[in-house]
């Protein structure tokens, strides 16, 4: 296997093809701004309430119960428990501001079986057996969470316990599932870029192949049909033949990501092409303004296109940070800005959006239309999962804060790549890079403002390209870049290019037109019609109820969109519209044309807020898409 | 008790005080129309149908496996398959064109035990013990069908085998689940309406008692909070303290009904007006243009204010059965109109879309929007209950199929009352009645026209009052009573009355406006925003794709609201407007204003038919709601 000849391999997918290069956690630094700031609650909040909770729970006491003889008696959580300790685990290694937890590795270590077999649910005296359920059972889910912890943690801080145990399991796996074993798939992906990742680690191409063959088994039939139908966990199609993401989201979005990570390092750019073109009707049909997917309560999954009500979006956690995975994949397959747009899009309104200020509550689900106050979650007592009151510490179904949590604390490696001609900035924060012959210092206070400044601290004496993505978010303004003789021009949403022999002390100014637009949605998403919503750079803004006079409801709204929205105090934005109140009416249909009582109406200014910081200030309604008064 | 003074008591409810009296099924007979196609097909197809089914998949099987010995490995079905046979016996009963089943009846009975319980998912060797799950297990929801069908077999032919199993089971319960006993409640409501119907057959106190007990104590959380919370079984909050019908929709409809039996039999008026204050909220802002109720598929439940997407109506048959079946009990306690409105909508929206023409196949879910054409169910399989492609034959959860026929069969019950001044007339049907010392012969095409023709044929020898119910739907429009003088005079939407003394071969004609309308919606109503519907009568109109030219998808359409729909040929109606096919865009959000490529568009008729008719011409997609163009 070719590896990537320049570079870090600290870093969370280390393709070794593509047009893109990632930079590692020790190649990049952010050092201010809107992701230091989350950054920092993650690494000194959120990684021990996990821990914290975890142990409380139960989820970690799993292992030593295993060891214990008393599983059968004396096992906590859902059947893929074991998967969030792993999760936990494999930010703690991304993090170095944290010390990692040993003796939890040795715990997990210590209730591996012989043969590599790893789970706390199946298999010993008193429970079901090993494989016996894997439409369900998530065995190899765990599997798949426990190789990238390993490869985590080998990569940070070098092989230790848990990358043993972790390598052990992958073994097992292949011995078990390869050709003449179980031929079978797990329920729930993840075990394909796992051992991708695995493979890319050491080189060994039979993890490479165990992940091909699950890829390539997967739509045939080999779970059983259940209550939601084989869509459910993409066992409907072949990879190769689907057309769009369907069934559960994260299942569906892991998958692709295991495809891609597949196809790239086996070639098969059919399979890459198939799952673009999942992408591209996924991102054109199924997926909210938020970049949230998955519209279905019921079975976590995606609706039918166009089918995205806010006021039922699941728009799980999870899935976000799994269609941040997958866009950044094809990103670097593809050279294509079009995927860190997306990427963006995600991290700002979903990803940013699940942990409270203090990174010790989460949101499950990210619903874009709240339309009761909630009451506060129970401190002590898990939550359900998807209610979306307030942020809730914990849920029975916990995988969204450790998911966020790992993306946090590997979020470096997401900004920036090389390739043989220079280097790409794709994501903006205040920040410094040092890769080969190449230093930058970057800063700016985006997205609160669109200004960035990339200043060349070391540079080859060659000249080389730095490249800039413009945003999609730009489309219709315009941004502008100020070359280092000072000397601007407009450029396009897509990708900025400065090509020169660079100097220490050069400055390249980008200039981001971050500004309050009116957004309007697609005619066949029925329940956007007649709204609009607003965004500012690449953060969808909201109505909270906690901002209008004497707290009425945000159902009451109706903006004025023919004028501008402007920019307000701090990060707020101001619309023009009206509060109004409906009457009652005692059935809510009537004959077009028929008199209603008009409702009383109060012209206002609207005050709306970043999506992502809503539900800080106490119970309240919300909502994205605002009716535009006719 | 005081038993009805006058009139039959071959009915399904029979109240001892109220407004108004019913009329029995040996007083009211349907003649022709529309809803005697739908009896003849339900006593000809559907009864024989089920019967057939539930022996195939082994529902009535369950009671021989229990005299056998054999049920903790051969019981077939859900925990609540009992009541599915129980239901059938019902219909069986009411409809007097088919012959019963006497056989099933000796095998239930066999399959009681001594002390009178009765269910084959518990209590027996390797079953779990009785009364061990009350949140899941549906015990007591099995002993309500089980006396209603006793009920119903008493009053139709007399007491047989099923009713004597009804009342030991009956006593059973009260033995167990009264004061001293087991206080608590059934996850499932439905014993309550069936404990007051018994008493109000054999007059004993103590079935009522035990179903006011059951009333008062839901909402104490006797009932353990699970996924959905406590509310998805009302058990949140008491009855006479919720102000909205909340939670899983049939329970919650079944509940309510069995409160305002209670409320009537014991004169409890507050009671009685708290249901009252809980239908009108959920009638204002809770139920959908058909009257279907129910907008969650995750747990079957209401949702929140204005939640009501039609593409995710779950609108669940037996929601609008129990709608019925409640709407019919308010309008006997207060004799107000409006509750035989919303029965009237709900009958030709929800109940009559269920069965196919040939009543052999049902739809369990009543969707507003299909965006898929969806595959032919298998005719030999159990179906998912929700998918709604097209009608199947049977749900592995099969409640629909025999509720909407125990409705069919006792039908003609709910067209008219009497009271002390006269009779009264709520539904509109060919039909001929006969009660006390009235005779009436109504002649109709209802609802395919609006001209109604009263007869009399036996009249006392003093002045009474016919009242004549005039639709809520006619609001705007101008309906008219003609007196059997000729004289005509304009009637507003309520209760249109001639009080005479009436002498055989009196007519009265009742014109009520049927023409296609433009119906819009509150706005509040997220996903119907900016989109008009057609009414014609009582009857709910879609766009189906097998009326487009090439089999177009009803995505494509919008209508021209300007102009009124038209009457077109047979049933349907046609509106003005055009197909269009929007160009697809790679981001589906995009700022206010920004240039769109224009839908390529085509004016053309689009040809509207009746909601209960679709999906009987093969696979398509339908809507209600229809865009207007801008």
């Amino acid at each position: 296997m070719k590896e990537n000849t320049t570079g870090s391999a600290v870093l969370p997918a280390a393709p070794s093809r593509g047009r893109l290069r990632p930079l590692g956690l020790d190649e990049v630094r952010i050092t201010g701004g809107f992701w230091a700031r989350r950054r920092h609650v993650n690494a000194t909040a959120t990684l021990d309430h996990c821990r914290d909770w975890m142990e409380r729970v139960g989820w970690t006491g799993n292992f030593t119960a295993a060891v214990e003889g008393r599983l059968h008696r004396d096992r906590r959580g859902r059947e893929f428990a074991d998967s969030d300790v792993y999760k936990l685990l494999e930010a703690m290694s991304w993090e170095t501001a944290h010390q990692g937890d040993p003796a939890l590795e040795t715990a997990i270590a210590a209730a591996q079986e012989p043969d590599g077999y790893l789970n706390t649910a199946f298999g010993r005296p008193g429970q079901q057996p090993r494989y016996s359920d894997l439409e369900w059972g998530h065995e190899l889910y765990c599997y798949g969470h426990l190789i990238q912890a390993g490869v985590a943690q080998t990569r940070a801080r070098g092989e230790g316990e848990l990358a043993k145990t972790a390598r052990r399991a992958a073994d097992h796996v292949c011995a078990t599932f390869g050709r003449g074993g179980i031929e079978r798939v797990c329920g729930h992906p993840v075990i394909e870029t796992a051992l991708v990742e695995l493979a890319r680690l050491t080189g060994e191409q039979r993890y490479l192949d165990q992940a091909a063959l699950f890829v390539g088994r997967r739509g045939h039939g080999t779970l059983a049909d259940g209550e939601f139908g084989r869509a459910y966990y993409q066992d409907d199609l072949p990879v190769r033949q689907a057309d769009v993401l369907r069934g559960h989201a994260v299942r569906a979005l892991y998958l692709a990501a295991g495809a891609v990570d597949v196809a790239v390092e086996t070639g098969d750019d059919d399979l890459l092409a198939a799952v673009v073109r999942q992408w591209e009707a996924t991102v054109a049909r199924r997926t909210y303004l938020t970049g949230g997917m998955g519209s279905h309560h019921r079975d976590e999954s995606f609706g039918d296109d166009f089918v995205l009500p806010p006021d039922r979006a699941y728009s799980e956690t999870c899935a976000g940070v799994a269609s941040v995975q997958l866009s950044w994949r094809l990103l670097l397959a593809t050279g294509e800005p079009r995927f860190a747009d997306l990427a963006e899009r995600t991290l700002y309104n979903v990803v940013a959006t699940c942990p409270a200020e203090d990174g010790r509550a989460f949101f499950y689900a990210n619903t874009l239309h709240r339309r009761r106050r909630g009451t506060v979650p129970a401190p002590d007592a898990e939550s359900p999962r998807a209610e979306s009151s307030l942020r809730a510490p914990w849920f029975a179904v916990s995988c969204c804060p450790t998911n966020v949590s790992r993306t946090l604390a590997a979020l470096p490696a997401y900004l920036a790549t090389t390739d043989d001609h220079g280097l790409q900035l794709h994501q903006y924060a205040d920040a410094e890079i040092s890769t080969g012959g190449i230093g930058l210092r970057i800063r700016t206070d985006y997205p609160s403002d669109g200004g960035v400044t990339v200043r060349i601290d070391r540079a080859p004496d060659h000249p080389w390209t730095l490249s800039l993505r413009v945003p999609d978010w730009a489309r219709g303004d315009t941004a502008r870049l100020v070359a280092p003789d000072g000397t601007s021009r407009g450029v396009a949403p897509g990708t900025a290019r400065v090509t020169r022999l660079f100097r220490p002390g050069d400055e390249i100014r980008l200039e981001l037109p971050v500004r309050p637009r009116w957004i309007v949605g697609d005619p066949r998403v029925d329940a956007i019609r007649g709204t609009v919503a607003v965004q500012r750079g690449p953060r969808v803004y909201c109505a909270e109820s906690v901002d209008l006079a004497g707290d009425q409801d945000v159902e009451s709204i109706r903006v004025d969109a023919s004028a501008p929205p402007e920019d307000g105090e701090g990060d707020t934005v101001v619309a023009g519209g009206e509060t109004t109140t409906p009457a009652d009416r005692t059935w809510p249909y009537a004959p077009l044309g028929a008199p209603a009582e008009p409702p009383a109406a109060a012209r206002t200014g609207i005050v709306l807020v970043p999506y992502h910081s809503w539900a800080n200030r106490g119970p309240s309604t919300m909502r994205v898409w605002l009716p535009s008064a006719p």
